[in-house]
Parts: C-alpha cells; sequence; structure tokens
C-alpha cells in the first residue's frame, strides 16, 4: 500500500481545497437531481450532452489511478477521495468529525442518494459511516492507518433520511487490536448500533 | 413506509430506463473524473458553472423527496434509487444480480469513488455491498422486503480496487428470521466475509 506522496505544504493545500471544494459541492447536487428528475428526455439528453463535455475537458489532466491519502507536511490527513469524509468525492456526505476528549461525532444529513427503504437510509450506508467512524475514533484521529478486522452492526430500528449524529470510541485496547463501539441516531434516540475491532497493521507496528 | 407508488407498466419502465440510465452513466463517469482531475483553476470554475446549469434545468420539474422503491405492473423492483444497484443513482457502480437455485451473485468494478486505504476499497463500502447481497439472497429475490437485523464483516486482507465478484445465500430460515452468508472476492479469493439476518417486518407477516 502505497502512503508515499509527497506531503503538501499546508498553504498549498488550502489553495486547492478552495477550488475543489465548491465544485465537488456543485457535482454532490447534480448527483442528487439525477436520481430525483422528473424533466422529459429532451432535456435529458441535452443535460447528458453538457455533462460528457465537462467529463472530457476534467479528464484532459488528470491521475492515472484514485487520489490515494496524502498528508499535508504539517501531518494532516487528506483522505480527499474518500468516500465518506472526502471532500473530493461527490458521493461522499461528506462527514466532518470532531474529536473530543473520549469520543469523537459528526453531524450529518443524508439525502435521496442514501436511500433503501422507502424514506430511510440503506441500511449498507449505514455501515459504512460506522464502519468509518469506528475506524477514526479506534485510530484516535492519529496518522497511524488501522484496518477493519471485524465489525458487527445491530439494527434497532428504521434510520430516516435527514438530520443525523454519529458517534463512537474506544472501548479498550489490546495489544495491536483496538476495540470500538458507536451508533448513529436520528432526534428519538439510536437507530443503529455498532462493534468493531480494528487492527495495527504488520508494517506499521513497532520493531519488536 | 410508502411502498404505495402506482405499479409502472412494463413497456414504461423500459423506456424510462432507456432515457435516465445512460444519463446517469454519464453522471458516474462525471464523479469519477471530479475526484482524479488534475486540470487547473480556470477550467474548475467553468466546469462548475456548467455543472450548476445542468442541476438547474434538471431541477425544474422534480420529485419532492427521494426515488423510492416502485414496482412495475408485472411485479419487478424499480429501486432506481438505491445507492448499490440503482440505474438511476450515480454513485451506485451499479450491481447487476443474478439469481441461481442455491445463491446470488454479481460481478463488477470499483474505482476511484469507492477508496479506503490507497488503491483498496473503504471497508465500509464492502460493508454497502455485502449488506445489499445478503438482503437480496434472504429475500430470494422476492418482493417482500427483509430489513437487516444484525450483520457482521470479517475482513481477511485489503480489498484492492478494480474487478470483484460477491456472492450470498440463505444458511437457515427461522420463523420471522432469514439466516444469509456472503462474501466479496478478488482473483486471489475471498476477502471480507459477511453474516447476516435479516427480518421479516410485522406488517409483511401473514396474519395468525
Amino acid at each position: 500500500m502505497q502512503f508515499t506522496y509527497e506531503p503538501v505544504d499546508a498553504d498549498e493545500a488550502r489553495r486547492q481545497r478552495a477550488i475543489y471544494e465548491p465544485f465537488t459541492r456543485a457535482v454532490r447536487e447534480l448527483l442528487d437531481a439525477t436520481i430525483r428528475t422528473e424533466v422529459g428526455a429532451e432535456d435529458i439528453a441535452a443535460a447528458q450532452a453538457s455533462i460528457e463535455a465537462v467529463t472530457a475537458r476534467l479528464r484532459a489532466k488528470q491521475l492515472d489511478g484514485p487520489f490515494g491519502v496524502r498528508f499535508t507536511t504539517e501531518g494532516q490527513g487528506m483522505s480527499w477521495g474518500n468516500p465518506v469524509v472526502g471532500v473530493r468525492n461527490p458521493m461522499a456526505p461528506p462527514l466532518t468529525i470532531e474529536h473530543g476528549a473520549e469520543k469523537c461525532w459528526t453531524e450529518f444529513e443524508l439525502g435521496a442518494a442514501y436511500e433503501g427503504p422507502p424514506d430511510h437510509v440503506h441500511g449498507g450506508i449505514s455501515a459504512l459511516i460506522l464502519d468509518h467512524l469506528l475506524g477514526e475514533a479506534a485510530s484516535a484521529g492519529g496518522s497511524t492507518p488501522l484496518f477493519t478486522g471485524t465489525i458487527s452492526l445491530r439494527y434497532l430500528r428504521g434510520t430516516p433520511l435527514g438530520p443525523l449524529r454519529s458517534e463512537a470510541w474506544i472501548e479498550r485496547v489490546d495489544g495491536v487490536k483496538t476495540y470500538a463501539r458507536g451508533f448513529i441516531s436520528d432526534a428519538e434516540g439510536p437507530t443503529v448500533e455498532a462493534e468493531g475491532v480494528f487492527i495495527k497493521p504488520a508494517w506499521a507496528r513497532d520493531p519488536q
């Protein structure tokens, strides 16, 4: 696994973010409109032609592969392509995760793109978010990557689309294994609970 | 939960699909290009303006809420907004699920939008796909919706971006609970295993 991009100067990271973040937000809006639109075939054909032209322009200069995980010179992670938190990934809500002394948490809103049962969040989207948040709690926002070993989810009731909250915290640490727990809740309380074991990869462990 | 849209005539469903499917595919390409582009600020600003214009045009007539789950007059499900299989959801790969007598399976490819660790699938994306596929196996492609009760995932190793396969099958049925299992694999074999319990909602159970 390649974590070895040249670190990006913090000013340069800010400059890039100012360009790409509003652009990605516009694509996120388009994604929602793509699902919900009821305009006719002619409008759709015109929209498709415009989008194909934009894509061609963007692809004139692009990375050969995916975005990867990069760091600033100050050690800040730049997971900009990440499907949960990536500010350059239109499929990410994206979550902004807050870190406290004992837990991390995030407040966010999920719309049409995340629907499973009618008006409710797809169960797998809850799993996606909790996997990410528990992993973030387990690594305590640190720059050492941890990988999910196992994760179990218990669905208490349907999670409605709309404003939601998620929290996660470390339960205990046992050698290279970190046990984390968390939940997603709406205004009425928790809807999904999760527990997971996160593992420090062999290459990131202290030498014996 | 609202499953009560007017059923759509099968010909009308085909007509709509022919319009929206290639359009959604174009937005999916744009999503990938949004993450990978390295063009400069001026090109990004122009792309953003074009996209905002397209979105406004699409939003001129749109659903008030999410797409929902609809059915054709022949009883075929139309989960077109679904984030895993939805042909109108640009964030869905989308998976095409095959049903055999003893299992269901799907072959698909994941690119930049699904990246967690560098060049690898986000663990939560594997959870999203397996939640969906196990649910599909549990309901045996039937029109009775089942909801995830619990799901547990075991990550054997990193899942590389690229071509993948997933399978799921019913392990046993116990009253309103259906136990399903499955995995995701690359060319070398399984990378993630899952087991889940899927529950028939009270309103869909046979009267006692």
